[in-house]
């Protein structure tokens, strides 16, 4: 397996900023390890990264992540290792897995992602049955896939305080399903630990408290690091409800734009950047490519047409915007063969365990890449490229990516213990409860 | 990475005994589970194995492993992800290790071995240095190995009741070093945790003891798999200390060898085995290919020559042999490129991290492969095979090599809980002191 190509910045002379995180690697190391066992880390979680060269910062975190089906299929035995971990950290006792997915049964991409996830969690030694939220999945329901590999979705069925299959009486039950429409009352008031919490979905998430639990993180790392926090945390404005057809929202958002672009720009005045600074307007919950926006001028959300006003109302699942955050861009200076490309690594639990170059040759470097005509080049995420290899200089920031990730995880951690409260959760792993007498099979 | 090519039975029908351990993956992993939060397992671990297609056994369990540098570059990070997770439970507040490796310092297959396991450390965030026992060794000396990997030796110095090398005060002292001359002064009543314990030293280590243990756990196992122990667990006698100069020592030998030639003809004829029963008479204590034969025949230790006692009676470190152990020889059906194999699987704590064949061109199917002529075909142990590959069968096997590894361990940690008493060391794993102020530069 070998790195993609990679151009510009990363074939020049040594980025200063991935330089310095593997020089301070076992300070980093010593801190992230600091932080787990004081936090209940999620269970697992993708992070979109950026890199400017010049800033390098999580852009997305998700903590029902789809996508398995894109890791290189060679470091599966990471994300088994990794989930053997964190299943004997909760319990060694737990047996059986219902996986909760998304209501997608037509989205085949979505589907084999769930058929790795699956996978993974079988080699990890657990018996893992499919629940489906889907009101039209009445009765087992053998989904085939291209490429032979099949899954069976089943109707759930709760049983007082337990949910489960027919005949399956689970342990754990483990969300993929990222609950953007509101939270289903038959996952209310569970007896078995979910995974994660209910109130990590995006019915209570939103993005600009994830931001702010980072900009936390980001700064301590930084003070580790000796740098300026802004390069690994960039500025962000959480605008509260816009409704983008009234005119005095317009006005509020181009103001919280346009104090954006004036922080960048201060900024990449005083490091001597001639770029031209950009932020992103995006829904402040919710996860899909829809409904974003890139802006270099507060004019730009002040003369919105129709069509982009329509579109911007918009984001899965059909809910109008109501919350927005205005996020400083960061250009990528990644591509692979020439399309413009941005890394993603996927967590379970504390450890980074794969990730993949998403790459979308449709758009420029300043856009958002999560979209239609996207696809998605495996890479070695774990290699730290602590030395140099014989030819070809390694990608010295793939250590920087695990870095960064793991500090939006350490924050996704900090943002999920504060909604907690707001949802009367209580604290956010509570005790596992696994039914008496099992073995398994 | 593929597999290596595999002959005979592998590629033939199913074996049962892989396929059973296959179907039992859920029971087997819960069982394991559940085993290591009440051991100490050992840091690290390296099992031979020999899989007959009717049996499959660990027939060495070397608790300070070398060869690191004969695993699969690729899967650095499964090793990497291991090690910082036995950190974390270890004291997740340690930053610098002290490796103490075997004497040998030409010896570059060694050296290219402590080098890899240095890299495995240092990516996990430790900080490392190097301390010889070697008396020659009173300044730091400099290594420059093929290949242009570079090793810094550095001497041992005590303080009190903490070892370190000059400006360097670890928190951890991990032995590479088998300890087969003795335990040195230097390394007794320490306060830093050292691992492994200073009681799994060869010094202390009896093969039978081990074994003893690993026959318990390997019972447990095959009463979940619903199979015969014998299938995993072969016999051996522990026949103490044999003098091979003396006419009644050898007689002693002989009785043992006959009575474990019966059990296994026994055996052989209730499944309608038709190869020849042997044994291996080997030392009790120690690691090297020395003085192991394969005997076929009582006579054969009752009649050996003057250069055959000889070098019975010489292992590593030229200790003469006082304890003997005699084990069920267990014929290997693996080959590569036509040559015998055998699977060495690799442990860092309780997860199997990597492997490879060791493959002797020269040596038969029931000869013991550990020595001069033999080399390395590294292989991905960590995938269970769950399910056929299109194109060539993969070999079935690997999940069981990985069950009968951690099975050794499991038998390991029992081994070295027992010995601690025996040592007067009190509990396996004192509590780690790591001292005050420490943040890694």
């Amino acid at each position: 397996m070998t790195a993609p190509r990679l151009t510009t910045t990363l074939d020049g002379p040594l980025p200063d900023l991935a330089r310095r995180m593997l020089d301070a690697m076992p300070s980093i190391e010593h801190w992230l390890r600091a932080q787990w066992p004081k936090r209940a880390t999620p269970f697992y979680s993708s992070v979109d990264l950026r890199n400017s060269g010049f800033q390098l910062a999580p852009v997305d975190t998700n903590l029902f992540p789809a996508g398995f089906n894109n890791l290189n299929p060679e470091f599966e035995a990471l994300c088994v290792q990794a989930t053997t971990a964190v299943i004997e950290k909760i319990n060694p006792a737990v047996a059986r897995v219902l996986l909760v997915p998304e209501n997608h049964t037509r989205n085949t991409f979505y589907l084999q992602s769930v058929v790795a996830l699956q996978r993974i969690l079988r080699h990890a030694g657990l018996i893992v049955r499919i629940g489906s939220l889907r009101p039209d999945v009445t009765a087992a329901t053998d989904i085939e896939l291209p490429g032979g590999d099949k899954l069976r979705l089943e109707p759930l069925e709760r049983s007082g305080k337990r949910l489960g299959v027919r005949g399956f009486d689970p342990d754990v039950v483990l969300l993929n399903h990222d609950l953007s429409d509101g939270l289903p009352e038959i996952l209310r008031n569970l007896e078995q630990v979910v995974l994660p919490p209910l109130h990590a979905g995006w019915f209570m998430r939103r993005k600009a408290n994830h931001f702010a639990a980072y900009r936390d993180a980001a700064a301590e790392c930084a003070r580790l690091l000796g740098i300026d926090p802004w390069l690994i945390s960039p500025y962000f404005e959480q605008c509260g409800r816009i409704d983008f057809n009234e005119r005095q929202d317009q006005e509020n958002l181009a103001g919280y734009v346009s104090k954006c672009l004036d922080d960048i720009r201060a900024k990449y005045k005083e490091y001597g950047i001639e770029q031209e600074p950009f932020v992103i307007v995006k829904p402040d919950a919710g996860t899909y490519g829809m409904g974003i926006m890139t802006v270099r001028d507060p004019g730009q959300v002040r003369n919105l047409n129709r069509e982009r006003r329509k579109h911007m109302g918009m984001v899965k699942g059909h809910i109008a915007v109501h919350d927005v955050l205005v996020q400083e861009g960061v250009y990528t200076v990644e591509s692979v063969s020439d399309a413009t490309a941005e890394p993603v690594v996927y967590m379970i639990d504390r450890f980074a365990v794969g990730g993949f170059y998403r790459v979308h040759p449709g758009r420029g470097w300043d856009e958002n890449l999560n979209g239609p005509g996207s696809h998605f080049v495996p890479l070695a995420i774990e290699k730290p490229c602590y030395s140099a290899a014989p030819g070809r200089p390694p990608n010295l920031f793939f250590y920087a990516y695990g870095v960064i990730a793991r500090l939006a995880l350490v924050a996704a951690a900090i943002e999920i213990e504060r909604t907690a409260e707001a949802f009367g959760a209580g604290p956010a792993h509570p005790e596992l409860v696994v039914s008496a007498n099992k073995t398994p099979a």
